[in-house]
């Protein structure tokens, strides 16, 4: 760590600073330059010493030098860790991923039909959401254990993988017997408790940022998976907060490059949270493939405006279709191919 | 609601909406304007029928003209709320509320010492956390349940009721046994598992908004405890992200008058999350009395520059009772005052 | 407009509003809804109108229904607008522009072995700052008007069109006589009387946008110039200001597609200040040209750790063509291509 | 500075950074980590050394240690700095000011009422704009230097100051020649043609922060007239853009406290527009004055819902008489008083 001392730190402040950090066990390096004195450090150094040297008298700042990720980052890990969803594999050289589905299972029909589009139209996965968070105790929160039964009905029929969200550690089991991924949502991404559990256990998960985190939380929260021992964690980029009136969220396309840079886990788009309109999600998907994100997570729905969550950003099938063949375009384009038909 | 439609959108597409609303047993009103047609709406709507609507061709935009939130709301119920933390009255002409203590339980010393230091500076209430979320899965995350026993021997020897976080579900009944009143931290406040089990019993809980959060959508996280019958919600504003790089967030203080005008919900001031920096507390802690906050949360702690937690948005003993008597200034000058003695 | 009274609101409040309404030769429409008033209108309205409403006791909001913004819009005009840079076309079914160079003249050599160098990676025009806005006093400032000449050699060198920054308006007549386009940065976005003198002249501008500018203002501001007579505008996204730390701004890539369904005028996107990092202009430029803007604005040097500002996102002659290459097979992936020669 | 190598940097790279240090006549320190190599200085260190160093190969990132302003900081210049506005003193223990009146000035009556009303109610100088920045080319730009000549007027009849924006660096003279403050508005704020123009004049300029800028970059503007050798800056928080909708910004009330402890200038409080509604102005501007503004600036218009622009964040002259009783209770429990009558 680097600590700054203010501008006219007394002598004693800085000798308070240097015996802090010896403290700790660490070798305190003084810097002194024009205008005020920095201590650099030799060796490792705690977020516990960095917090307490931050409150002492005379300090002006203290800046870190470690990364607090580890098993998430790429320097420590510099392999494309490969994620397999069901036989699907995710990152590395993988074919993009597409999972694709409606937000909400909303009936047997809803979801055999999405499944059977969304398979004829090259998707490798997919989605539907069982137990649904919504920011309204008054809206349809899904159809629960019933909906996860005919995840696993549209598997066994078009034998695509399927991922869906778990909303509390209670339900980690019963999900994590049907799903072939769980997904944590966003409004999640710092549920610990949810974390852990979900890390605890073998299947894997898909991470999806949250509103207004960065991308060190992000690779923090991936990182509480990691430490418990669950190693099959993807991350997915789905917007982020901002004064934009005229999207739903920001969808940070710069995170994919990002991320793809700082760890080793594969990295999806979910163009349809990203952006909240049905009409920016093919241009904001194929601009996540050309980034280099190694998949697409998209709101597929039979009918979007009898859709009982989220339809005014879901796809019709035929909207579907079109991007898929635009997605192979320019996945080739970027020396990328779109997954290919899952099972013989 | 009020559905805009586009510039030049076609009879056929106004017709469409026109018959989708009516398929919801609404009546549908035509506002012909100068550039496009929008079509308002008489009687009750739902959300429902809102999402149906916004994804038909030809329109560009649903205003939701109710509010989404009801049982928190003001409209519903004009009267304040006064909801009592043991034997202490927060909210409507109540003495203000000062919640004061440590971010982490650290040793029984650590918290007997604090709840002493800040009964003595006229506190009203202990905050001490042992479940505490941590964004990174290497720091210290907290004593537990011995952390709730070292809170009830420091409620028995001072008389300050207790305030203390609760993470999830499967924690609720443990942590409601031993506090007069739950926190729901920020990350948690669309955990909505958790907001159910706290919603399905009866003690008070003190909501912090999320880092994100909209004002509407801390409302209606608020609503989730009320639907499920717990009227006792404290709201508690401690900041949110922006791009200022300085401060840890932006303690907005406007959203202190906005939400008395909305709710009838006590609401509180957060200034040592809503700054993170210690020597910002004391200024924006009487920025919140002024503005009308019916309290404060305040981090103090025997050594700041020690803290296992956030020893750098802490206060030393000292510093929290020179506080606490600007505090009584302040609140006078706006025709309030601070909780006395607790105990006779 | 809608005007949404306040639930409560009263018959004498009601009365007022329509009342007030009427004094604009508007004419009301009252809406009751099951929990509150609202009131429609028929006609025209105006922005004055509105903003005399919502002061009035009882109204809760007040919804403007018409796009503020005329000339930009596309429901005004639905052609393509098509902007002659030099002989360089941008917009509709042009070809991609890219307009690159050094974020500051330097020197005679910088800029003519920049702009060999562009040219010969297959570039469309040179850009070049003379007169930079920085954000501190202390940093260098530009040539002035001796970078306008080096550009100006530049040209007829290579016979790149050039594009300039100009900052205020006493500085306008100068870089028309030389630039073929004029630049007015984000900083000056709602510089008003910069963009009233930008509009009384008729080479071409290229405004980008400001740092939270909300796409609205962006298009405002665009009005600003078209409603003083110069029809030649175009729109550059270089990305928000929000709370990542990695990156320096967060690039919006949603608000190409959004912008070219919003407006007729030609959208480019700079992934150089849209990201800050060197290393994340080609994937997100690539993005931005499968999102479906209409050319890209790149910072390029001989020598990035050697230049004067923006060294960190500026690519060297060697990563710009192989750039260039990859923009070249996106653009084909979504059936665009890029601007080859410019003369014969 | 700090350098942080990558993990895993080579010798060559490492080297290379010194050796590119050492051009810049700085002494470069390597601090080797647990994880990775840093590189502190010793003595001065330029921004141009830093951004050099920060492309090169295997470097992370960055660190400045010095603070990039100096003629603004506190740490050069202790004492508070007293700027006078007429005969108004702001800043160290002045009495609080308040600078009232309406956004626009729209006529003879409205302006002279308005001066006569807050005059009455105790402010000490007068706002009002002559020169109006919009959003829109279509709505009311103010009456130019008429407004000027009605200002002088209000002047003469009442003794209170004048405060008047300025937007271009073409009419800094005009409005110099009649205001007694010129102030900058936050869209401008990093107009820095018009930032040198001003500072090259002796009168006191009234600087605000840009809607989305950090604190680093006010006191950056600042420090633009400062170092043009005018040293009457007075600065003014007006609230930033955020996320929230219900407010029109969000006021940043930590920053006042910031500002007195960073610099040296005197530090006003916008709470209309830092609120954008009127019945916000009174709680936010108590809460300003409770956290150390050193004064505030308020819309006051005779009638806020017949006003050509802010109507709805206006008070009335007796919304504005009972605000000022209460901002003299506010700072007296924080040890201030408000300005008394201006003459004798």
């Amino acid at each position: 760590m680097l600590v700054v001392m203010k501008r006219g730190a007394s002598q004693t402040e800085i000798d308070a600073v240097v015996a802090r950090i010896e403290e700790f066990g660490i070798t305190p390096v003084p810097l002194p330059g024009a205008e005020r004195m920095a201590i650099g450090t030799f060796g490792s150094t705690s977020r516990a010493a960095a917090e307490a040297v931050e409150s002492l008298p005379g300090v002006a700042e203290v800046v870190p030098v470690s990364r607090p990720f580890k098993l998430a980052s790429r320097e420590v890990i510099p392999e494309d860790t490969v994620v397999h969803v069901g036989p699907v594999p995710l990152g590395g050289a993988s074919a993009l991923a597409v999972i694709a589905g409606p937000c909400s299972i909303e009936s047997r029909d809803q979801i055999l039909a999405t499944a059977r589009a969304v398979r004829a139209a090259g998707a490798t996965a997919l989605r539907g959401g069982a137990f649904k968070p919504r920011s309204s105790p008054y809206t349809f929160r899904g159809l629960g254990v019933d909906g996860l039964e005919l995840l696993a009905e549209a598997r066994a029929e078009t034998g695509l993988a399927i991922v869906t969200e778990v909303l509390t550690p209670g339900d980690v089991d019963a999900v994590a017997r049907t799903a072939d991924c769980l997904q944590i949502g966003a409004r999640n991404m710092q549920n610990y408790a949810l974390l852990d559990a979900v890390g605890e256990q073998p299947k894997p998960v898909l991470l999806k940022r949250g509103m207004s985190a960065t991308i060190e939380e992000f690779l923090l929260s991936a990182e509480y998976m990691l430490a418990r021992g669950n190693r099959n964690v993807i991350l997915c980029e789905r917007g982020i907060r901002t004064f934009e009136k005229y999207t739903r969220n920001t969808f940070d396309v710069s995170a994919l490059p990002l991320l793809k840079r700082l760890t080793h886990l594969p990295v999806l788009a979910d163009p349809s949270h990203g952006t909240g309109k049905w009409y920016l999600v093919a241009p904001v998907g194929l601009s996540a493939v050309a980034a280099g994100a190694d998949g697409l997570l998209i709101e597929v729905h039979p009918s979007p405006d009898h859709a009982l969550s989220d339809g005014f950003q879901s796809l019709t099938f035929e909207n579907f279709a079109a991007l898929m063949s635009k997605v192979a375009a320019v996945a080739s384009a970027v020396g990328r191919c779109v997954g290919g038909p899952i099972r013989a």
